[in-house]
């Protein structure tokens, strides 16, 4: 698309940087502020340059904070002998809001992935070991993607993780709740036979 | 979602504000936007609020120009005797696209709607009807959404219009090219029987 405008074909090329918005999408949202006061729109940017110039992150799990410890951490009612190990924060509130989840949280960052150039030492690792290793840690979750890259994070945390005297266990992956096994792909499906527990166990849910 | 911070929150909900863009995808593309350099985020911030201090709309059709009169209404092999009535300039890229169009454009900025509060006032009708009355623009194509809005719009430009002594015509409206009779709604296939066309008329294309 030719807009004719270098100022509109800048801010539509901006919109559509953004993950998953084409630019037929970004023109739409670029001519929908258009239609917005300029203070409105000068509001819509100060949030994202202020959230990214003061960002804070929490010092002992790396969650997104505006203090120096997130509300999690703070929080003397949370498990602290357990550490849930997370990709990013999105994973934290999808978790939270399960509400069956009372411990802690480590916010890795990502995950290892020699194809996108991020190696173990790009990640929030070495502070995780550190946490694990302090005498009131008892489990340490790792609750990464079910995919390769997760695996090998999965891997290389359990090998780090050894020297210290934490149980290591990861979460359970099998077929979803409500779905149907004609549809589940076969690794799952295979992994879900391997990994099967005493149904006695999923009684007490 | 409670992100518990204020900074985050603010950000979220600003870009939730976009059409389309739900509290999910907008903390999602808010992370993304975390996860960039400041000076990249300052660079897409600014292209928003540069565009909105900084817009020109064209004179003649208002499109939105860097200069006072659009490249359209500026080409001097666009056939001025031919105006197009759209609502906004995406409907320009869209005809524009099709390359079967060489006339000019007048962007009315929406169409009338009771239900939004836009009413003939709130368009730019009134210079429409201006640049119709000129001796060289021999016909108006009406080329406006085929909802109710849009043809209370049609009807009521086609009476404004009505004085100036000009050629008013709308869009072809029937079933789109490659769908079938059995999926096209009831209103849409009695229009295309109700205004069909001499066969050998659609030869030509």
């Amino acid at each position: 698309m030719d807009f004719q405008s270098k100022l509109l074909q800048n801010a539509v090329d901006q919109m559509g940087s953004l993950p998953g918005i084409g630019k037929r999408t970004a023109l739409r949202l670029v001519l929908h502020l258009l239609n917005q006061k300029p203070q409105e729109v000068q509001q819509f940017s100060d949030a994202f340059t202020t959230l990214r110039n003061n960002i804070n992150y929490c010092s002992v799990c790396f969650n997104i904070s505006d203090a120096d410890t997130c509300h999690i951490c703070r929080n003397p009612k949370r498990d602290s002998s357990l550490i849930c190990v997370v990709q990013d924060i999105r994973d934290i509130l999808a978790i939270e809001s399960t509400r069956q989840y009372k411990g802690l949280y480590h916010v890795l960052g990502g995950i290892i992935s020699p194809m996108d150039g991020i190696g173990p030492d790009d990640l929030n690792i070495a502070p995780l070991i550190e946490r694990a290793e302090q005498e009131d840690v008892k489990e340490v979750i790792l609750a990464l993607s079910a995919t390769m890259e997760g695996d090998t994070t999965n891997f290389y945390l359990y090998r780090k993780l050894h020297s210290a005297n934490v149980k290591i266990s990861v979460i359970a992956r099998g077929i979803g709740i409500g779905n149907e096994l004609e549809y589940t792909d076969e690794i799952t499906l295979g992994r879900s036979i391997q990994y099967r527990s005493l149904f006695e166990n999923s009684l007490n849910n």
